[in-house]
């Protein structure tokens, strides 16, 4: 049967992969590269350098393809997630089909680990259910954003004894900061959602480009540093032409 | 000035130590290993495989040291836990001070991530603030049990743009299920705090000494595999002298 992997490969440090995501790189015949052709991309440069400097195995061929976009949300958010995630599956299954032998081992590389905030693990489901192709599916863990973030701010991510909540930067808008989480961890967030927030007094720990060269930190309350990130993060999205960032909240301890 | 590496080495198996973590090791003439003379103990024996294995310095020294044992709560368990973290920030500084030459680097190794549910950055923090011995501090991030479950489960953690909670056991059984994340995960969870829940159809995904050969896993719906997860959970802890287990939690699809 054929085998897939799906790879978690870190938050953006190459010094991010784990010895069983290096020896994973190394199983596969084929690694699966989204973004086909996509060369002024950072991402895309980091995900080749990563590949280039781990990959030892030499009958391992490189497949890139190009990533389906999403549909404006009309109906509902999660509506066009799903059809979305239809056309990725029907990609995904060719994919298998096509490029993976019937005895080999194929990989999709995954920016931080494949359980949060990924895809991949969701849409590979699909292709399980469409019956058109069966694999064996392994997953390998990886260092998340939110794992950068707490290293490079050098701090823990919970209270003693308290809850943490991840979340997006959608939640956080319409549903405030929640009560039962003595920190709160935020993803997905391309409008600064912090600034929506009603206490000023929270400790904001922000990152973003989090285990790059290009890294950014800004910590504070909320009151003092809240604007200085939207700016900071406005000017590195312009300068870069794409951020990723993400922050930890909580009340003043 | 002193140099101080926290390094996450993740949830079990070596395999997890990433290439900055084995770096880490490898930069500390020292390494603090918690636990001393616990021959018998397997996380103390898998923490001697990962230096084995991973450290290539010839400098490098290991300086092993008894852990203070925590007393039953009496009061509150914050205070309880304060007392606690006191007594092991003298320890440290003495193990700083005493081990770590002037311009030397020193290394604690902690399970999973220090970020998470691990009070050694917490208690260094002590030690800076009693300002009896200067040090630089660099956090490495490590493979948590957390996404070894759901690499194993080959499960996401996250429902499509939904919150996911980080909780203890205690918290799990006080507070009951939240309402305002889609996926709940569980951890510090000694007496199997699900089956106090009522609803009995949500599905658990369960997993006892994640990433280690004797790695369990039990996942279903909660009425079907609660009480089996109990009496599984129960044979392997007295079988081993000890368990460390998380699990996820989240209402069917």
């Amino acid at each position: 049967m054929r085998k897939l992997l799906v790879i978690g490969i870190g938050a953006g440090n190459p010094d991010h992969m784990t010895v069983q995501a290096i020896s994973g790189l190394n199983r596969a015949d084929v690694l699966f590269i989204p973004d086909k052709g996509a060369k002024k991309n950072d991402l895309a440069d980091l995900r080749r350098e990563i590949c280039d400097r781990f990959v030892t195995n030499p009958k391992s061929r490189r497949v890139e393809f190009d990533v389906p976009v999403r549909a404006e949300p009309t109906s509902s958010y999660r509506s066009t997630v799903d059809d979305w995630h239809e056309t990725i599956a029907v990609l995904y299954e060719a994919l298998i089909r096509d490029e993976i032998a019937e005895d080999g081992c194929g990989a999709f590389l995954i920016w931080g680990d494949p359980s949060l905030y990924d895809s991949a693990l969701r849409i590979l489901g699909r292709v399980r259910l469409r019956e058109n192709v069966a694999f064996e599916l392994e997953v390998i863990p990886g260092i998340t954003a939110i794992q950068a973030l707490a290293a490079s701010h050098k701090t823990a991510l919970n209270r003693i004894g308290d809850s943490i909540l991840v979340t997006t930067g959608r939640r956080l808008t319409e549903e405030g900061l929640a009560e039962n989480a003595g920190s709160t961890v935020v993803m997905l967030d391309g409008k600064c959602a912090f600034n929506t927030l009603a206490d000023h007094d929270l400790i904001i720990h922000w990152g973003a480009y989090l285990g790059t060269p290009d890294e950014i930190l800004v910590s504070g309350r909320l009151g003092d540093v809240g604007a200085e990130i939207e700016k900071v993060r406005e000017e590195a999205r312009r300068k870069k032409g794409w951020i990723m960032d993400t922050y930890l909240l909580r009340k003043q301890e």
